[in-house]
């Protein structure tokens, strides 16, 4: 605790407003709780165990991460459940197995024979229990068994006694543009899942767990019956790729990158930021959505507010360039020496170029520093 | 030294090859010395002592950088000439001048009265000294103040002694497409950094300083009449996007990740592996080049050679997806727990997502680690 504001940082900086997290992690409680499983969030999207405990409210809860830094990083916080959602690269078993012989459980995923055949040899040579969840295609988005492919079955019987039930992750929900799409790709998701759990189970194979989940498809479910577990990640900080899905509004944005104005083109009405796209990312993920907000959308750090009119619509690695929609800039309105806050599109993607928060509570005074955990 | 390979690795991982490094590096020494200017190599590609070294044939040289981490880094590691060539935010003048004050030549940039006036306020009240470069904008592409603008004058009048002398960088070359345009863009570079260089000494200001530079520009510069010192970068490793802009070899690019096929979705023509948008970056560099690349070429780690057909065609934040263009893929290339090497689109970017190189000589042995220094 100190008297820093974030005007006192230097820039780029990455600010989280723990009032709005907090908000929208209750939010998520909420609706799980009204739909009956339990939720495993994804910390890929904050690599944070301080905001882990605020999405958990301050609970165990079982977690999904992308990488095996973050599960080893997560564990050695006390964190004992973990889905690592990324299908088996068979190179990393020795580590899974390191997390596993100490006390972790940790459980990880794979759609082929191949993979399963790569953990039955491990574990059958090192004696060490590897449980196994098979990922379904439920959208033709990404990876993934289908439903009904006889593959499902047979990799389950090449699994054994390491099956422990099936996963999906529908990121198709990102190209739905109505509710009533949403409504469906969750139900898509749900439905196509709970089959496959059916299938297995049918051909006498075990299948307690049935894990769905993405933040749009979480967010617009109605009904998640035969579903044991939902992943969502996004939802904590939210972006403005989730404000165009309509899954937050823009006063949701919990995390935002400080900058200074650093120059004029008066002649070409730009304003320079030192936020380029090592500190904003290159995602354009609002590009192909209702409305295109270029690099993030740039806000009065002092008030919170977005600034109509302007986004940051070009970057270079550490320059960013603000202009205008309607071509007129008000260049006193971004002095030199100013700061700006940029909300991200895609907060996963921002986030992942800093080592630490600068946590704020509703005031402009800096409540804490929370590290997060990166690379592989 | 060890024995382990790159094939040892956990995945996905940075490597380095450092008999294409020393090419690349020996070539534009060669460059450089032709044209009788001094090269101040740009270190935001590399952020490495170690690949600095070789970049500078272990002499003590001149560097650019764009984060004051870098400067503090390089300047811990012996480097004492450091130009920040990113237009200044004066939140950061009390790290500038700590660093000044230990003995660092560190000098800035700027490009408006406003930044000036912060530099000369600053200076009289702190009492250190504070070179400074006017940035000049030599391509209408990003910022600097044009040659004829009187504004110019203006601001090396307000910096008085501070006024060290001229610099742009002519970003606009990305665009040029023939050899033609190229060696235009180049020549156009250097004649209007020249003018404004003399338009400041014919006002009775001093000017010693004349620096200029991109990877495209001084590859294709013929002529460096009236210019003191190049800055280039990314020319240490080269990339998809220098290759199709006429800069290197595909056989000079010296960085690769090293990535684990992790699945395929035969039904949608899909080779899965664990090197997503945080491994590769989202840069999209190549989309509007001759050739684009996706997010990156594929490459036999073994060989280095680059697999034809096949590209990373999208990412998420794990998870790449290798397709083919011809919409054939051949799985069995792609065996689930095979290796492959994604060459990026945009070095910088991709080497940014990497706290370390793991180095080869030109085999599959690791040779060393080298870090690196990311963060602001």
């Amino acid at each position: 605790m100190t008297d820093e504001t974030i005007f006192d940082l230097s820039t780029p900086a990455l600010i989280l407003d723990r009032i709005r997290l907090e908000r929208n992690a209750e939010r998520m409680r909420d609706k799980v709780r009204g739909l009956g499983v339990t939720l495993r969030p994804h910390v890929k999207t904050s690599k944070s165990i301080d905001v882990l405990r605020i999405l958990a409210g301050f609970e165990s809860i079982p977690i999904t991460v992308s990488t095996l830094a973050e599960a080893r990083y997560f564990f050695a916080n006390g964190v004992t459940d973990i889905l690592y959602a990324v299908g088996l690269a068979p190179v990393k078993l020795p580590e899974i197995a390191e997390l596993i012989r100490a006390g972790c459980t940790l459980r990880i995923i794979l759609d082929t024979i191949e993979a399963a055949d790569s953990v039955r040899e491990f574990v059958d040579a090192e004696g060490v229990p590897i449980e196994v969840l098979i990922e379904i295609d439920s959208d033709g988005h990404r990876a993934g068994v289908g439903p009904g492919d006889l593959l499902l079955i047979e990799i389950g019987q090449q699994l054994g006694t390491s099956l422990a039930g099936v996963m999906t992750h529908a990121g198709a929900s990102y190209d739905c543009r109505t509710i009533a799409q949403f409504e469906a790709m969750a139900e898509q998701e749900r439905a196509l899942t709970v089959e496959a759990a059916e299938r297995l189970r049918h051909a006498g194979l075990p299948c307690p767990i049935v894990s769905v989940g993405s933040t749009p498809t979480l967010h617009y479910a109605r009904n998640l019956a035969g579903v044991t577990e939902v992943r969502a990640g996004v939802y904590a900080f939210g972006d403005l790729v989730q404000f165009e899905l309509g899954t937050c509004s823009i006063e949701d944005i919990a995390i935002g990158v400080m900058a200074s104005v650093i120059g004029h083109n008066r002649q070409h009405g730009r304003v320079l930021i030192d936020a380029g796209f090592l500190a904003l990312s290159r995602d354009r993920g609002t590009a192909d959505l209702p409305v295109d907000w270029g690099y993030g959308a740039v806000c009065d750090p002092a008030s919170g507010e977005v600034i109509e009119d302007v986004t940051v619509s070009s970057t270079n690695q550490e320059h960013g360039i603000i202009t205008a929609r309607s071509g007129e800039i008000d260049f006193d309105r971004f002095s030199v020496g100013s700061r700006v806050m940029i909300l991200p599109n895609h907060a996963c993607a921002t986030a992942a170029a800093y080592d630490r928060y600068f946590v704020t509570e509703g005031s402009e005074r800096i409540a804490g520093v929370w590290n997060r955990v990166n690379g592989w």
